[in-house]
C-alpha cells in the first residue's frame, strides 16, 4: 500500500500545460530569431550564484526576495533574481575570452520571494539582451531596432517604444537648480503614468525637497507635447546651458535619424520626456513600450544604457546598453487581443486507429506524412472511433486521418475537417497535399507543385 | 571606491559562453521539433517543490544529493534533481486538464549535490519525452522511432538504439528458478558493457544469489548472438514457459515490425539482451542508443516502458513510456567528431563602420540584409578597420561588409571574404545575393531568382 502524497505546486509557482507553453515557446523562439539577427548571442549562467555575487550593500528591496541557503557543502548561495547582475559577474569573470564588443541575449527563469499577494510569482523567466563594452550610439539606435523587430515578428500591429534621456533629465534639474538625490526624483517622475501629475508635484515637493515653482518646472517638462521633432528642439532649449543635457539631446538626436536610417516605422517611436525608469543603473538613454490597445497592462519591454555594468567584479569600464522583454505580460496581453489559438498539442493531424491488426497502416501513414514535414500525432489505442475523435476535438487538432478496412482496400484514407466537421476521401496519394489544403489553405494553393 | 569581489562561479557550476552555447541551442531546437512533428507538447515545472514531493522513502541516493533548505516562508523546498517526479506530480495534479494520453516534452535545468571528482555536475539540463496513459505497443514503437529522427536530424549517420525488455529478462530468472531481488540482478547486468563478463558473474553469485550454474545461464544470454530475427527466436525460445516472458516477446517483435512499416532504417535497431537499465521503474521495453564511432561515451538517449508513473500522487494507474536526451553528451560527442562549428556569433556578416558619419550608412545596409532575411551584426564603433576584422575573424563571421567614401560615391560595397581572405566590390543592389553566395554558396546557385 503506498502512502499518498497529495500532488501541489509551491505557492507564487506555476506549472505550464501545453496550452500555455506551446504560445510562450512560440513567442521566446521568436525573441531569439530576432536578437541573432542582429548578432547578440546565448549565454547562460547557473541558476545558483554564491550570496555574495548577487547581495546588494544596505539590505535594498532584492536582497530579502533572495532565496538563499547553505548547500550541502556548506556554502552559502542563492537563487539569482534577476540576469543582470549574473550577466554583470559573467563578462567580468570572462572578459579575456569574450573579446568587446560583446552582444548576448540570455533567457531563464528568475526567482524572488515576492510578496504573491500584488498578483506575482516567484518564479519567472527574463528574456534580455545587452550588447557591452561600447559607448556608440548605434548601439543605442540597434537596441531600440530590435524592440520593434520584436513586436512586429509577434503581430502587433499598433505599439509604442516610448523613449527619454536620463541625461535630459539630470539637465532639466540642473537648469532650474535643484540639487538633490536625482534617482528620488526619478522615481517620482515614474509614477506620472499611475499616480497623475498632482500626486508626482507633491513627492518633488515632500520627498524630493523641489520647492513649488521647480516642481512645477519639472511638471511642465514632463507633459510637453508635440512630434518628436517639435519635442527635440523644446527639450533642447529647456536644458540649454547644460552640458550632459546637450549629450542627452544629441544622443537622442541622433536615435531618431539612424531610426529612419534603418527603415523602421517611425510612427512606432515616441519621444516622451516623462519616460524615467525606476532602477537606478540607467545613464542615458531609456525606453518602454506599450501596447496602443492595452496601455493599463504597462510596458512590455523596457530597458536604456548604463555606464558601468560590471564595476563590482572588474576595474575594467564596461558601459552598455540592453533591453528586457516582459514574457509574461506579453502572453496576458495577446490572450486578451484574441492572438492565441487555443491548442495543446503542436501537430495538427491526428491519425487514428481501426483496430490492433490494422494499427501498423495507421503507422506508416503518421510516418508517411512525417517525411513530407507534416507533424503528426498518432492515437496509440485502437478504442472507438468517437473516443478519438473525441480525443483530437479537445487537444485541439485540425485533422483527422481514419482508415477503416474499407478504405484500406480501397487504397484511400478518410480526412474529416475537424472545424467544419466535412469529410473526404482521398487516394493516398493525395493525403500530403489533401492535409496540408486544410491546415495551411493559403500556401497549398499558392504552391500546389511543391512537395511538403 | 568600490570593493571588489571575484567574480567566481560555484564549484560544479558551469557559464556557457556563446560559442558553447551556439550548438547547444540548436540541438535543442531540433529535438523539440522532432518532438513536436509526432506530437508531444511542451511543458513546464517549477524548478523548486515542497521536499515531501521530492523525496524518495528510504534515503536512496538521489534524496542525499537534493539541494534543500528552507524558503524565506519556512517552507520545506527543494531544487528538482530529475524531470520525471515533477512530471509525475503534475500529471496527478492536472490530470482532469490534460486528457489522456499525454504527450509531452520538457527541456530544464536539474540540481544534483554530485561529487564533482566524477567530472559530473551539479546543475545540467535535462531533455524529457514520454507518452503517458498508454500501454499500447505503439507508444513503444515511437518512442524508438522519435530516437531514430532525433540523431538523424542531428546529423549522425553511424549509430545504434539498442533494445530489450525487461520482461523477458525476468522470463529468463523465472526460467532458471532464480527467485531473488531483480532489480540486484539487472543492476549487476547493466555493468556487462563497462566491467565485462566476469564481473558480472561474480556479482550474481556473490550479491544475488545465483548459482553458478545460474548465473552461467544468465551470461549466455546476455551474450547471444544473431540479427534481430535470429535474436527473437532464441529470446524466444528460452523464456518458453513464462507468460510474462512471452509479454516481452511479443512486444519486441510488434516493436521490429512497426519500426520497419515506419520505413525507419532498420540497421539502427539492435536487439540486445544485456541491455537492462539500471533505474527501478522500468517494466517493459527498454533501450539505450550508442555512436558507433563512440561507444565509449556510453547512452546517449536512454528509456523504456513503466507501469505507473504516479502511484505516489494518484489513485489512477498511468502506464507510460519516454526517453531522455544527454544533452551533454551529445555535445562532447559532436566535438570530437568535428560536427561543431567553432564560432561565437549567429551572425555570419559583420558591417563595418567607416566613420562617425559615414556610420549612417552601415546601418542601412544592415538593414537592408536584415529585411532580405540575413542575420548581421553592425559593429557599433569607427575604429580602425583592421580593429574591425580582427573582431570579425575572432569572433567566427564569414564575410565582411565594408564602405568607405569611395564606396559610397560609386554606389557599391566591398564584400571580404574572410575565410578565403579575397575581397570584391558588389553593386548595392547586388548585396544581398552577393553575400549569400559566399555564406550559403550551394543554397544561392540553386535559386538564384528568389529573394532572400
Amino acid at each position: 500500500m503506498v502512502e499518498r502524497i497529495t500532488p501541489r505546486t509551491l505557492k507564487g509557482f506555476r506549472d505550464f500545460i501545453p496550452e500555455m507553453m506551446l504560445p510562450r515557446e512560440r513567442l521566446i523562439d521568436i525573441a531569439k530569431a530576432v536578437y541573432r539577427s542582429y548578432g547578440f548571442a546565448p549565454i547562460e549562467t547557473p541558476a545558483l550564484e554564491h550570496s555574495e555575487i548577487l547581495l546588494r550593500k544596505g539590505g535594498v528591496e532584492s536582497d530579502k526576495q533572495l532565496y538563499r541557503f547553505n548547500d550541502p557543502g556548506g556554502r552559502d548561495v542563492a537563487l539569482r533574481f534577476d540576469l543582470t547582475v549574473p550577466l554583470a559577474r559573467f563578462v567580468a569573470q570572462h572578459l579575456g575570452t569574450l573579446g568587446m564588443p560583446f552582444k548576448r541575449y540570455h533567457v531563464g527563469p528568475v526567482w524572488r520571494g515576492e510578496n504573491t499577494q500584488r498578483g506575482r510569482y516567484r518564479e519567472f523567466v527574463q528574456c534580455d539582451f545587452d550588447t557591452i563594452g561600447t559607448s556608440s550610439v548605434l548601439a543605442d539606435i540597434e537596441t531600440v531596432l530590435v524592440i520593434h523587430d520584436l513586436f512586429n515578428a509577434f503581430g502587433f500591429e499598433r505599439f509604442t517604444i516610448r523613449i527619454n534621456d536620463r541625461r535630459v533629465l539630470a539637465g532639466l534639474l540642473e537648469r532650474i537648480g535643484l540639487e538633490t538625490d536625482s534617482i528620488a526624483v526619478l522615481r517620482a517622475i515614474d509614477k506620472i503614468r499611475k499616480a497623475g501629475p498632482s500626486a508626482v508635484q507633491e513627492e518633488l515637493e515632500f520627498s524630493c525637497g523641489a520647492t513649488s515653482a521647480q516642481a512645477e518646472k519639472i511638471l511642465r517638462f514632463l507633459q510637453v507635447n508635440g512630434s518628436n521633432e517639435e519635442l527635440l528642439i523644446e527639450m533642447e532649449d529647456i536644458v540649454q546651458g547644460s552640458d550632459e543635457g546637450q549629450d542627452g539631446i544629441d544622443d537622442l538626436s541622433a536615435l531618431f535619424k539612424g531610426i529612419k536610417a534603418a527603415g523602421a516605422d517611425t510612427s512606432k517611436f515616441q519621444l516622451d520626456p516623462s519616460i524615467a525608469r525606476g532602477l537606478d543603473y540607467y545613464t542615458g538613454v531609456v525606453y518602454e513600450t506599450f501596447l496602443d490597445d492595452l496601455p493599463e497592462i504597462g510596458s512590455c519591454c523596457s530597458g536604456g544604457r548604463y555606464d558601468n555594468l560590471a564595476a563590482v567584479y572588474s576595474k575594467e569600464e564596461l558601459p552598455g546598453v540592453g533591453a528586457s522583454l516582459g514574457v509574461d505580460r506579453l502572453l496576458v496581453a495577446m490572450t486578451e487581443l484574441g492572438m492565441i489559438e487555443k491548442r495543446s498539442v503542436p501537430a495538427e493531424v491526428l491519425v487514428t486507429i481501426f483496430d490492433d491488426e490494422r494499427a501498423v497502416t495507421s503507422l506508416e501513414i503518421a510516418a508517411e506524412l512525417r517525411r513530407a514535414g507534416v507533424d503528426v500525432e498518432l492515437y496509440p489505442d485502437a478504442r472507438r472511433l468517437r473516443a478519438q475523435l473525441r480525443y483530437a476535438n479537445r487537444k485541439g487538432h485540425r485533422v483527422a486521418v481514419i482508415v477503416g478496412p474499407e478504405e484500406m482496400e480501397a487504397g484511400t484514407v478518410q480526412l474529416k475537417d475537424l472545424l467544419s466537421g466535412s469529410s473526404q476521401e482521398v487516394q493516398r496519394i493525395d493525403l500530403v497535399s489533401a492535409c496540408c489544403e486544410i491546415t495551411d489553405p493559403i500556401d497549398s494553393a499558392d504552391t500546389p507543385e511543391v512537395s511538403r
